[in-house]
């Protein structure tokens, strides 16, 4: 495939920004890539793991000469190094960014975005549990959507061009506005973690079951919300910090719901309960049919993996 | 290996009996299978599949002249098929269940239990988001924990022989009482599942984000809630019914917490909340350690699936 950027600089070397190197690499989308990121660990591993033509130590010095600056970085700290590095951002570049927030993204970035840079926020949903440069794959994209979110009156030709990148990593992109965004992730992303997260809290913090009973049993449904639970915890603060409203509303729903349904258990009504967990199922299917999940019955993980 | 039962009666011919069919098979644990199910297909199921020696229409005529049988239905119906076998149960023969919940099934059915005859309440933590004799595969109980739950003064030669027939299938078995298993369980299982429930209920009726929006960005978090969400509805109608206290004061806490952690978003307490998600990381490291789950990434499902 032709190069589709001249020069990517990735700022922050974490998770998606090693497996963006790694499919930029893999499939020539670029001619170069530089990168940064504050910890001295990360640059090496790095270097170490070749991810990057040149590894800096700052952003400033990364993102010159780039022609698709990305933002990889925890949401909370996108304003000031945007901040940073926009005296040396190129003209006609575009600067991008990957958080999972897009509201707040734009309301940091945006007002120091210089004249003539295309500011186009971006968020590939996709991820796993694990976090720095080391965890990232080229397959990472692969089969999972990126939303872009341009501000009204961006040109469309850098974003047809961030949109085939994206679609070079094997990703299938759709555009949002902000708002929606962030409403749609806090129902698919952010309300599913804070509650994994609860859960696993709760089950550590019960006197009664000790934790090595906890972990014994935990195939029985609990394994998977301990995984989600196991995110990066810097980034996850950020999200619910930055998209408070949403996750808040969509917490509240939960709320409303869940006393629902702990009122049906307590007055035994056990129709309310079959008719609920019967329309559920719908949902899961409609994932499986649009490839987002496989029907496999969920055995075996642990065979597939250490051994 | 040696056959531990000459015949086993599996009533109820689920994904569990199904599993167990064909892992005692496999393993040759029973010189004889014998099955019934309610459901005319489920049986019909069952021949097609070769699952049992023999199918029956009736749970009493299944049963006889069996030396273990194992209650494979719903909770809430175990009771009355106790009711219906007990006078045809064999002197000597061990009876058992599969069931997820423990103090219910003991008072549903240990008063049917004749004289001369052990029951010995067992629980499987194994499953799938599946149901039905099709969904059955004789690796679904390897490195899983099966429970017993043994009333007091029964002899040990039935206990020892019925763990022998688990760990045969694969499983670790442990002993537990039953009102810890349940509160166990409430934890591990029954409350994640009631959440997992809630959370894939609330995305599905919230008009502002559709559906199809719901499935398609999926992967992010939400996907493994759907999965959970798609359990057999009649079951797990009649675990929380059955489990009600301690699923009750699991979500209690379960409330209390995420009240905690939704007040540190809105009062934005980033320390709160980056402390409590450090902590849930421990969880999930011990986890993996125990075999429980594989570290590897959570992606390319799809991938290994359906292709």
């Amino acid at each position: 495939m032709a190069a589709i950027y001249h020069r990517v600089a990735l700022i922050g070397l974490g998770l998606i920004a090693s497996s963006m190197a790694l499919a930029i690499r893999r499939r020539g989308l670029a001619d170069e890539i530089t990168g940064t990121a504050r910890s001295a660990d990360t640059r090496a591993a790095a270097v170490e793991l070749g991810l990057c033509d040149r590894v800096y130590e700052t952003a400033a010095e990364a993102v010159e000469g780039a022609d698709l600056v990305v933002l990889c970085v925890p949401v909370g700290v996108m304003g000031a190094v945007a901040e940073e590095i926009a005296p040396r951002l190129a003209a006609g570049a575009t600067l991008s960014d990957v958080g999972s927030v897009k509201q707040a993204v734009i309301a940091a970035v945006g007002p120091h975005v210089p004249e003539g840079v295309h500011f186009i926020p971006a968020h590939p949903l996709a991820g796993t549990e694990h976090s720095g440069p080391r965890a990232g794959f080229a397959e990472l994209f692969e089969n999972r959507w990126c939303l872009l979110v341009p501000p009204e009156g961006t040109p469309p030709e850098p974003v047809a061009r961030l949109r085939e990148l994206w679609e070079g990593m094997g990703a299938h992109v759709d555009t949002m506005d902000p708002a929606h965004h962030d409403l749609v992730l806090a129902v698919t992303s952010h309300a599913p973690h804070l509650i994994a997260y609860t859960m696993v809290g709760v089950a550590d913090d019960l006197g009664r079951v000790t934790d090595s009973e906890v972990v014994k049993y935990s195939a029985a449904g609990f394994r998977d919300f301990t995984r989600i639970a196991a995110s990066d915890p810097t980034m996850w603060r950020d999200v619910f910090l930055t998209n408070k409203a949403a996750t808040l509303e969509i917490l509240g729903r939960f709320t409303e719901e869940l006393f629902a349904l702990q009122r049906a258990i307590r007055t035994e009504d056990g129709a309310h309960l079959f008719d609920y967990f019967t329309r559920t199922r719908a949902i899961r299917r409609g994932i499986i049919e649009a490839g987002q999940d496989t029907d496999a019955p969920d055995f075996g993980r642990v065979k597939k993996a250490g051994d």
